[in-house]
C-alpha cells in the first residue's frame, strides 16, 4: 500500500499529464450501436468504406444523358438530333443502356445509362417530340459524378477516436451500415465531499451550501461524451469517504471527488484514499493557479481525480486533468480548437509566476477580431466562470500580458 | 390562399433573413424545469438573484478570523496575543461573535464571526494553547469574501436567451433555486422526400438511397437544442407531401422538408405546399451556393423550411435558414463564435459571383495559427463536409481569395 506523506509537492502540469498517460492504460470497452444512436459518440475503429459511393456514375444535374462522342460537332448552327430513349430518376431500378444516337432524361442523382458519359443540362436542352436537339458540345464527364467520387471502396473515411457529428452519421448510413463500433461512454462517478453540503433546491440556511459543483461537473462530463453518475454527498469523515470511493471505483471508469482536497484539518480526501488497499496517489498538487490542489490517484487500476472545492479550481482541475483522463480511457488526446483574441487591456498575472495561470475571459467583437476581457477575482467566485466565454492558460514565467497581445481562448461551454 | 407562381426568383440571404424575422413572431412556450434538467436549455427570462452570494462574509483561507484593530501594531518583535474562542467551518450553523482580544479558527468558506474583519492565514499563525500569537498586521478585508461579492441581490446574473452551461447550473443552485424557466425545446418535424429513399441500415440496391440526410439534420437539431421528430419518408407525390406537411405542422413548431425543392419534374414540395389552405411560400431560392434552392413558407402561422436534397445544400440551408428560424422561435439571433484561420492556398471562388459562396474547409495548425484548406467538389458529395471542420461564408462579388487571407470559419460540429 502506497502511503501518502502529506507533504506538499506541486508538480508541473506537463509532468502530471505524463503521469496520467503512464497510469491510464486500459481502454474503455467497445460497443456496437445503431447509427441514429451514435451521435456524439467516439469511433472505436478506423472506418473503412466497403463500397464505392456513389456505387455507380450518377447525374449531377437534371438534363439529358448522352454519349459525348455523338455531339462532338454539335453547335447552334449544327444541332445534333438524339432519340430520347428513357427517363431515369434516382429511384430507377432497371439499368438502361444507350446506343449511338440515343439520349435519356436524367434527374439529378439518377444512375447514368450505360454508354452515356455526359449530361446536357435541362436549361440547354431543346426537345422536339421524342427527339433531343443538342446545340452545344458535351465533354466526357460533364455533370457526372463518377462512381467512388465521394468515397472509394477500401478508403479510410473516419479515424478511430473521431467524435461523430450529424454529417458523419449520414455518411455511415450512405455506406449502408446499420451499426457502428464506438467506445462505451466513460462512466464517471462524482462524489461531492463536505459537511456543509446539502441537496440543491432547498432554501439555504446558515452552514449549508448546495451541491452546486457536482451539478456543474456532471454537465461537463455530459458535454464531453461521458455518462455522469452523481453520488450522494459525503461528509468530512475518513471512513465514509473511503467507503464512497471504493464503491464508486467499482461502479465506474473514473471517479471524481470534489472538495476536501486542500491541506486543512477537514481536507481528508487524500488521506482517505491513501488508506484504501490497492490505492496509489500518483500526484497531489499541480503548478497551476487556480487548481493547484488537484490530485490524481489510481484505485486498483481505476483512475480517480481529486478536484479542489473552490469553484474556479474545480473547473481548472476538470478541464486540465479529469478530461485528460476521460479521453485517455479512449486512447485519445484532448485537442480543443481555440478562439484567437486580443487582450482588451493590460493584465498583471497573479502570483506565483512559477505556476501556469488560468485567467477566465469574456469575449466581445472589435471590428473583425475578438477581444478578451480578463475576469479577475477570488477562486471561490462562481460569477467569474459564469460571465466568461472561456479561459486562457498562461505559461509559467510570465508576469504581465500587454493590451492587444494575441491569446488562445479555450471555450467553456 | 397564396399561389406560388413557380418562377425562379433568388433573393439575397439578408432579405431572406429579414423575411424570417417578419414572419416568425410567436415565441415558443415557456416551461419550468428542475435545475439538473436545464443543461443546454435556453433561459426564458432574465435571471435576477434574490439573495446575496455569499449570503454573509466568508473566509477565503484556512486561518484565524480576528478584529484588525486588535493587531494594528502586531509585528515579529511585538506579537499580539488573542484568545481563540471558537472553531468555524463552512457547516457551522450557530453565529459566533468576537469581542476585542478574541480570534476564531476559520476553515476556507466558513462564515466570518461577527466583529471580525480579516483572516490571518494558518501558515502565518502561531498557536500556543488557547492563544494565537499574531506577528503580522492584518488589514480589514484581508482573505475575506464579502457578502454579495459573487452576486448581489437584485443583480441580473444571466440574460434571457442564454444557453445554460455547467457553471450556470451551479450558479442557479447556489442561488437556492430548485427550478428555472426555459423555452420549450422547439419540436422540429423532419420530412425526407423522394421516391428513391429507403430506411437506412439495409443493404443498398439500385434505385435506393438511405434517408441519410434526415439523420444528419436530426443530429443538427439536437445539437442546437431542439427536439427532432423524424417523419416517415414521403415519395414524390403531391398529395402525400401535402398530407405529411399538414400533419407535421400540427405536431411541431417547425417543419423541415428535405429534397424535392429544386425545379425538376419530380420537385414537388413547393407546389404541394402552395396547395395547402393557409400556406404561404415566403421565398424559394436564395443567392447562396450551395443551398440556392432553400425555401421558407408559413403554414397557418407555423414556419416551414424547404431544404434542398444535395447534401452540401441541405447543410447550408439548415445552417443559414432553418437554425435562424429555430432561434427566432425563442426571440434570439444566431451568434456563432468563429475560428480565425489563414487560407492555406489561393482559391478561385465558384460562380456565380453575385451569390454568397459557402466553402467547406479543413483546419490544421501552422505554428500559432490555423490554416484553412478549402475542400471543393460537387454539392452532392458528403465526404466534403465529413472531412471539414467547418465552412467559410464568402460575400458576393468576390472572385478570388488569396493564400494567407484571414477567414472566419464557422464550425460544423
Amino acid at each position: 500500500m502506497f502511503m501518502w506523506s502529506g507533504a506538499i509537492k506541486y508538480i508541473r502540469l506537463e509532468e502530471g499529464l505524463k503521469a496520467i498517460d503512464l497510469h491510464v492504460k486500459q481502454l474503455l470497452p467497445v460497443e456496437e450501436v445503431e447509427i441514429p444512436d451514435a451521435y456524439g459518440r467516439f469511433l472505436a475503429e478506423d472506418l473503412i468504406s466497403k463500397i464505392d459511393v456513389p456505387p455507380c456514375d450518377i447525374a449531377h444535374f437534371d438534363g439529358y444523358a448522352l454519349r459525348s462522342s455523338d455531339v462532338e460537332q454539335a453547335s447552334l448552327t449544327n444541332p445534333v438530333k438524339l432519340r430520347v430513349k428513357a427517363r431515369l430518376y434516382p429511384s430507377t431500378k432497371e439499368p438502361v443502356s444507350l446506343e449511338p444516337g440515343e439520349a435519356a432524361y436524367v434527374a439529378t442523382g439518377s444512375p447514368m445509362p450505360m454508354g452515356a458519359d455526359g449530361v446536357l443540362p435541362v436549361e440547354a436542352s431543346v426537345v422536339k417530340g421524342e427527339y433531343l436537339e443538342v446545340r452545344h458540345r458535351v465533354r466526357p464527364g460533364d455533370h457526372v459524378i463518377k462512381a467512388g467520387n465521394d468515397m472509394r471502396q477500401g478508403e479510410v473515411v473516419l479515424r478511430r477516436g473521431h467524435r461523430l457529428r450529424g454529417q458523419d452519421l449520414a455518411l455511415l448510413a450512405l455506406m449502408g451500415l446499420a451499426r457502428v463500433k464506438v467506445f462505451s461512454r466513460p462512466r464517471v462517478c462524482i462524489i461531492p465531499v463536505g459537511d456543509e453540503l446539502t441537496d440543491e433546491g432547498n432554501a439555504l440556511r446558515p452552514g449549508e451550501v448546495p451541491c452546486s459543483h457536482a451539478l456543474m461537473i456532471s454537465s461537463f462530463v455530459l458535454r464531453d461524451g461521458g455518462a455522469p453518475l452523481r453520488f450522494a454527498r459525503v461528509p468530512d469523515d475518513l471512513s465514509l469517504i473511503s467507503e464512497a470511493v471504493i464503491k464508486a471505483a467499482n461502479l465506474s471508469d473514473l471517479v471524481l471527488t470534489i472538495g476536501g482536497a486542500s491541506r486543512g484539518e477537514k481536507d481528508l480526501v487524500a488521506t482517505a484514499i491513501s488508506r484504501i488497499d490497492g490505492a496509489k496517489i500518483v500526484f497531489h498538487g499541480i503548478m497551476t493557479r487556480p487548481g493547484r490542489q488537484t490530485g490524481f490517484a489510481v484505485i486498483n487500476g481505476k483512475p480517480l481525480v481529486m478536484l479542489p472545492g473552490l469553484v474556479q479550481s474545480t473547473i481548472v482541475g476538470y478541464q486540465l486533468i479529469a478530461r485528460r483522463v476521460m479521453f485517455k480511457l479512449m486512447g485519445l488526446e484532448v485537442d480543443d480548437l481555440t478562439i484567437k483574441a486580443k487582450m482588451a487591456c493590460d493584465l498583471r498575472l497573479p502570483q506565483p509566476r512559477g505556476f501556469k495561470r488560468v485567467v477566465f475571459v469574456k469575449l466581445d467583437r472589435d471590428g473583425n477580431s475578438y477581444r478578451a476581457w480578463p475576469l479577475i477575482g477570488e477562486s471561490a467566485l462562481l460569477s467569474i466562470p459564469v460571465r466568461a466565454h472561456g479561459y486562457v492558460l498562461f505559461d509559467e514565467g510570465l508576469d504581465h500580458v500587454e493590451k492587444d497581445s494575441m491569446v488562445d481562448v479555450y471555450l467553456l461551454y
